[in-house]
């Protein structure tokens, strides 16, 4: 399983994403589910991906490499005009992977299914965030849905609704995704961290902070801890229920 | 879909559940899944159901006919003698149901399944709490796990497992779990008001305070408009996340 979130914010767009991969209960690995392409001056693009390794990793090599050799094979990601014209070429590459390995030779047991959250901006257009179905279809995010989360999304979407703010800064936004993926870790097995992030900031046209947050992270265990004690007191603040006499 | 939770407490077990049935999206309506039987003086049991409407009503009407007729039918759960036998009896009336229906004439779309959570207390035992599997078995809540949910559970869990406290008066135990339910109904349109609700006292052996708390019901207003500000207020007294500069 897996837990992402791309959220968009006035100021830009966050990303963040587990890291953990798993073929069964006991055979978990670690694996980067967040990727990013950019042109700097011209396009910054950041890619979540959840479902099937093979699938995501074949659907990001192929992008990869699609942008290298721009001279020899159309379309780019990087040579898309816009935002929308970008999650048509990883949709289309996602159905691709799909295409090629789901009907044809040994079947396998599971789906080779994904679902990937696209976002970013391209000159001169607006920071935009997409979801993209196995189908190869996708929707868009805006101001009343401003956020997408894939996989495991339930344990720590109640937070994200009640606390997100579309004027929060980076920082406020981060501190979010982090308790939203602590209730997830600490309920579903197949969430892991450490979590990778990218912070995107809505017309540099260029990567902006991204990072890795470890389980041992001072900061993360200061919201894992300090969540516990926060929840109870807000369950204090109000006021009690009271049996008809 | 369904929630329900069973929560063991020092002071006894709080049982609730919401009421909406749906058959596909357009088709929902509004039934118990809160069902009690008690011999005052020697025993009182509570059974919380989610699943297949047609097999939950079929295990509680033939538990219910043949608690009234103990002379004719064996064995009844008004005459188990421990929590445990309760729960094979039960167990075993799912079993039959879902033997009966699942495995002749015309073949349903969807399974036949239905898990339960069944607590209570028989003199001269302890208050217990079982989850009942579609299969028949059932297992016993304890210490380590001193709750059980049954239905869409997951976007309710984080807030009970943060703030459950074994040591928690009946009053906060209501507030908790409207507080879950709350989370749930905000997520999952297959939750719906109003909720039923049973506190059982240890060593009562009767059926203790029941009710129903409507969508409109005042305190729930003010729990659900209340624990979004509570929620807010609690991110805000976690540190602030710092960029390395």
């Amino acid at each position: 399983m897996t837990y992402c979130v791309g959220m968009l914010l006035n100021r830009g767009i966050v990303f963040m994403s587990d890291t953990r991969s798993n073929a069964g209960i006991d055979n978990i690995s670690t694996f980067c589910k967040l990727h990013t392409w950019s042109l700097p001056g011209s396009s910054a693009l950041t890619l979540l991906t959840s479902g099937n390794l093979a699938t995501t990793q074949a659907v990001v090599s192929l992008l990869d490499e699609r942008s290298k050799a721009q001279d020899r094979r159309e379309p780019t990601l990087l040579k898309a005009e816009s935002m929308f014209q970008a999650a048509r070429v990883v949709a289309n590459t996602l159905h691709e992977v799909i295409d090629e390995r789901g009907n044809q030779g040994p079947q396998s047991e599971g789906p080779f299914a994904a679902t990937l959250i696209l976002g970013g901006q391209i000159k001169p257009g607006p920071s935009r965030l997409f979801m993209i179905y196995p189908e190869g279809n996708f929707i868009e995010a805006g101001p009343d849905t401003p956020f997408f989360q894939i996989g495991e999304m339930k344990y720590g979407r109640p937070i994200l609704v009640r606390a997100y703010d579309p004027g929060m800064s980076f920082e406020d936004a981060m501190k979010l995704l982090l308790v939203s993926f602590d209730s997830t870790l600490k309920a579903n097995l197949t969430v892991g961290a450490p979590f990778d992030f990218h912070i995107y900031e809505t017309d540099r046209f260029e990567i902006g902070r991204t990072g890795r947050i470890e389980l041992e992270d001072p900061y993360f265990q200061s919201v894992s801890k300090g969540w516990g004690d926060a929840l109870r007191s807000a369950l204090d603040s109000i006021p009690a229920f009271r049996f008809d006499a």
